[in-house]
């Protein structure tokens, strides 16, 4: 194994080749990594599109809805779309984009990891099954890793390495 | 479909009966859901055990490496295990828990939407795969969403619902 490829724990190679700055995850969490942002993302994953619905659903204020709603639009997450209802003047709803649902693996781990280590029973309020229309099964849902030719694997089959070294700062 | 179950966005149904109330995500964000915690962890994730380490490494204060280690291993995700150096007094390096190795699947969610969304080319500086010992296959490792009968699932495949009535708060 190369000395800038490090083995996840607990097997693990030689760190000191390489650090994980400008990592991605750290852009991320400065990205979404609130956790007024995360439950309002989580209210738009459940179909939540309105501001007021935001705010009885998330329990925040409203200037705090406001804030994170505004972050998510700047983030790209989210996008204001108008509409209008009878008799009213135009307003905003949000909307889920590519980039926002593309965040879900990592909210529905977050979930899972809360159902078992936080619950009394590992069984957390809500659940999340593979719908039974459209060729669906109903079976329970969860977010794990898998490589590209299809393996499930583990924190112990998992290796790191720095894949540009433009980015990756070699401290050697 | 009865009336308190969501299918996720962008079909959705009644959310009227019910709210997240007691969610477990939102509760894990309050555990570990800091950019500090979360940091941490990654750096112990690639092996980092020892303070003067993880602060090298995270590049936070040694006051902020130190908080954010004391609320990990009060979460219950990092463990202090004693060691010694010829020498030297006793003194702990962190060690990820089972708790704590149960948030990869979250963690490389978050990386991989930051490679994705967040990176020119969508290549992140850190690489995962499939080590290619142990009948690993050195393929590219993602987080993904399958349900328990193998099926990769994504965002307009999967439906949420309140799986116990005593903890999801019913509003009808």
């Amino acid at each position: 194994m190369p000395s800038d490829v490090v083995r996840l724990t607990p097997r693990l190679a030689d760190r000191s080749t390489w650090s994980a700055d400008g990592c991605t995850m750290a852009a991320a969490l400065s990205a979404v990594g609130t956790r007024g942002s995360m439950l309002c993302l989580r209210e738009a994953f459940y179909g939540t599109r309105r501001f007021e619905e935001f705010v009885a659903r998330t329990g925040f204020t409203e200037a705090v809805v406001a804030a994170r709603l505004k972050d998510l639009v700047g983030a790209g997450l989210l996008i204001r779309e108008p509409y209008r209802e009878p008799g009213q003047r135009v307003r905003h709803e949000y909307v889920l984009t590519e980039s926002g649902h593309d965040l879900l693996p990592a909210l529905v781990g977050l979930m899972q990891w809360g159902d078992r280590w936080l619950t009394a029973d590992g069984t957390g309020p809500i659940g999340l099954r593979h719908a039974d229309d459209d060729g669906g099964c109903g079976e329970p849902v969860r977010a794990e890793l898998r490589c590209a030719a299809g393996h499930q694997v583990t924190v112990t089959d998992v290796e790191a390495f720095p894949q540009r070294g433009r980015v990756a700062h070699r401290r050697a």
